[in-house]
């Protein structure tokens, strides 16, 4: 077999076989098949996309890559959940022991954040003493015992995935439907679990720019799930404007504490709630989604959500009070606002840009030796559909020092937000499901 | 610029500025842009094709990437020839001294040959004391005093095609037409003459199979060459088998001196004669095609043609009296014949198979270091549309050796010939020309 051969049939159209992909992979990792043959056969798979079988046969191939975790020794069945990133995206935060408390057991790797506002595990390091580097023994008799851990992702998951990534991102060829596809899954696939709801944001905020590239996109992961064995539903979700309104670390976590009391926002509980619910019905702790639904809120309502957020933080060290008085999670020195300059209804936010802000006031990394400041970022005071005055806050910043810069990133924010005088349509948070059974559309609000 | 941004414009099928190749061909010389990122952007242009404007460019800056030959001290109008190469092709050797005779300046740089047999520099070498390396002052000089002169190729002739090219090999990104007329045209822009005629080989023993594909092709260079005020002409002739009946060096400088005195192989000669009257017209020494191979034909019987091989041969060292003795050349010890076994009309030669079993014989290079034997090679007694009765004579190898590893080679040989019952309708030899003015097809043999 050469990879030439593997790069030629691709480009010409025609299916490659599960050994082909392996070859082709395993050569890539062992450093055998050198970057500008992989970076032309990504460029192949760009344009002439690949089969259901062939997406499949290239994710399993990445997920054996390096480590595959085994969770066999926890009982139930093991829900996973990803999401493809947003902006003042903390679902993780609240989902995790939402359903934990429901009875699903989830042993969830994380990973830190890249640009924009930290990963979940940097946002979990914002309380204090809060452990994410657990041993695989630790981490797996806690799920055992509280149904619920959260660590650092290890090094060495998926590393042909990373190494692909990596090229593909300095070589045009990120925006590849199946490419896409089977980098996401094969992390999930080598982290263990049995099952996996998905989270693909879309919009403006989001890397996927249309429901449709959004659905394509979850259609793909869904297949590559049913062909692996992995159960796998996918919730396509706005990201036109930031999820809440707290972006940074501690303020998110502090947002995802007011959730699991009942008291978020509504958004943000809205999606919690749906992508909850699917997580419960594939861990087999419902029959419906509605089913599913009523359980968690009830979980909610009754306390113990928050009550398994408390045990799962006592668990790994954290200080467990700050559910009760968020105000001992770090804090700015300084707040400022900002403030509108005219009156009007807010008709778009772009969620990227306001990461960027947050980034830029410290709560995010540029390059991945940055160090995080847990405490800063933006609270959203307006959000779209919003109507505004001039001289209202449209948002307030959460700083380290008062200084120039604020004045800089402050007129980021402002420039994020985008006012016209009538009120305008609203787009509605949940867009769309897809699962092995197919796509549902969700036409209104729901 | 980033070369990122490049790939992405290609793949997203937006025209490249000429800036824009610049830097990417600039880029990929000096090795500040890596292969995989070269190897990502070739398969965009696999797929998304390039411009006459973009191809232009592109050749250009590879063009200009190494030495540029510059001949401005030769008087007239200086006309070089390319063939995409095929089996048993010799016609420069006679072409060269043709067209000089007729008073066409010819300063040509020729390759060796890798794979089949030798290029027309190994078989120059097949003649006692034949010189391929002179100086740059010495070549132009010879050029003003006889009108003739053929020498090795530049190290350093277009090195970031010879890079690109090396590349495309291993990453199946060869077969784009845009790629491959730039690639040709680059090196016969450095190499300086004023016009070009192009020999477009197509059939089985070609790298175009197709009279379409190679169409394009030479369309493709043909625009080039208008965009770079090189005026240039392109030939489509058949390589469905070999041309002529010799393949192997000394063997194949044999045949061009018997057609220098007229008694060449018709096919060979015809070729010979077109491509020499383009020459002729681009080289302004004759107003219509017909007028031009008129003043050839007239070179060839007074024996001017010849004399001119004489001269260019004395000049560059070499044994002159080959020409008036040809058994001189370089002769193998043993000859065996390879036997037909069954009657018919030969319906097809595979010539690349036939390239193969002259190089297995000595012929060729199977790597760049192998050594060529002068002497070894093949001549054919049958071409398609010849009757064969079982017992006749298909070729006869001339071997350094006799062994049993004859026989496999004589097996390879035989193997090649395809007989069928009644006689195959015959293809013509040239099948267009492609100019400036567009495409003419011959739709008859000629």
């Amino acid at each position: 077999m050469r990879a030439v051969d593997i790069i030629q049939k691709k480009r010409d159209g025609r299916e490659l076989s599960a050994d082909e992909l392996v070859f082709l992979v395993d050569g890539y990792s062992n450093g055998g098949i050198p970057d500008y043959q992989m970076s032309a056969f990504a460029m192949a798979v760009l344009f002439r996309g690949m089969t259901p079988a062939e997406t499949a046969a290239l994710t399993l191939a990445m997920a054996q890559s390096g480590d595959q975790v085994d969770l066999s020794a926890i009982g139930g069945i093991k829900v996973d959940k990803h999401s493809t990133g947003g902006v003042g995206d903390k679902t993780t935060l609240i989902v995790a022991p939402l359903v934990a408390s429901a009875g699903v057991p989830v042993a969830k790797m994380s990973g830190r954040g890249l640009g924009h506002t930290g990963g979940t595990i940097d946002k979990l390091e914002s309380i204090a003493g809060f452990r994410t580097e657990l041993s695989r023994e630790a981490f797996i008799s806690q799920v055992n015992a509280i149904g619920l851990s959260v660590i650092g992702q290890s090094g060495n998951l998926a590393p042909a995935d990373k190494k692909l990534y990596a090229l593909r991102d300095v070589t045009a060829t990120v925006e590849s439907i199946p490419l896409i596809a089977s980098s996401v899954m094969s992390k999930k696939i080598a982290a263990g679990a049995d099952a996996i709801v998905l989270d693909v944001k879309t919009g403006s905020g989001a890397f996927m720019k249309t429901v449709l590239q959004s659905e394509q996109l979850a259609e793909a992961m869904v297949k590559i799930g049913s062909e692996v064995g992995r159960q796998t539903a996918a919730v396509i979700s706005d990201m036109d404007q930031p999820l809440g309104y707290a972006i940074g670390n501690a303020l998110e976590v502090k947002e995802a504490i007011a959730t699991l009391k009942g008291e978020g926002p509504a958004d943000l509980t809205k999606l919690c709630l749906t992508l909850g619910a699917y997580m419960v019905v594939l861990g087999g702790q419902a029959a419906s989604f509605e089913e599913a639904e009523a359980l968690l809120r009830q979980k909610l309502s009754s306390g113990e959500a928050l009550a398994k957020f408390k045990s799962f933080v006592a668990a790994q060290g954290g200080d467990e009070s700050v559910a009760d008085n968020p105000e001992k999670l770090p804090q700015a020195p300084h707040t400022v606002p900002v403030i509108a300059s005219e009156s009007g209804y807010v008709a778009a936010i772009q969620a990227e840009q306001l990461g960027i802000a947050a980034m830029l006031l410290g709560a995010g990394r540029a390059t991945k030796d940055d160090a995080i400041d847990h405490r800063v970022g933006l609270m959203l005071s307006k959000k779209v559909g919003d109507a505004v005055q001039a001289g209202d806050t449209l948002a307030v910043m959460h700083v380290h020092a008062l200084n120039s810069s604020n004045d800089e990133v402050a007129a980021k924010v402002k420039a994020a937000y985008t006012l016209q005088s009538e009120a305008p349509k609203l787009r509605p948070l949940l867009l769309s499901i897809v699962t092995s059974a197919g796509i549902q559309r969700f036409t209104e609000e729901t």
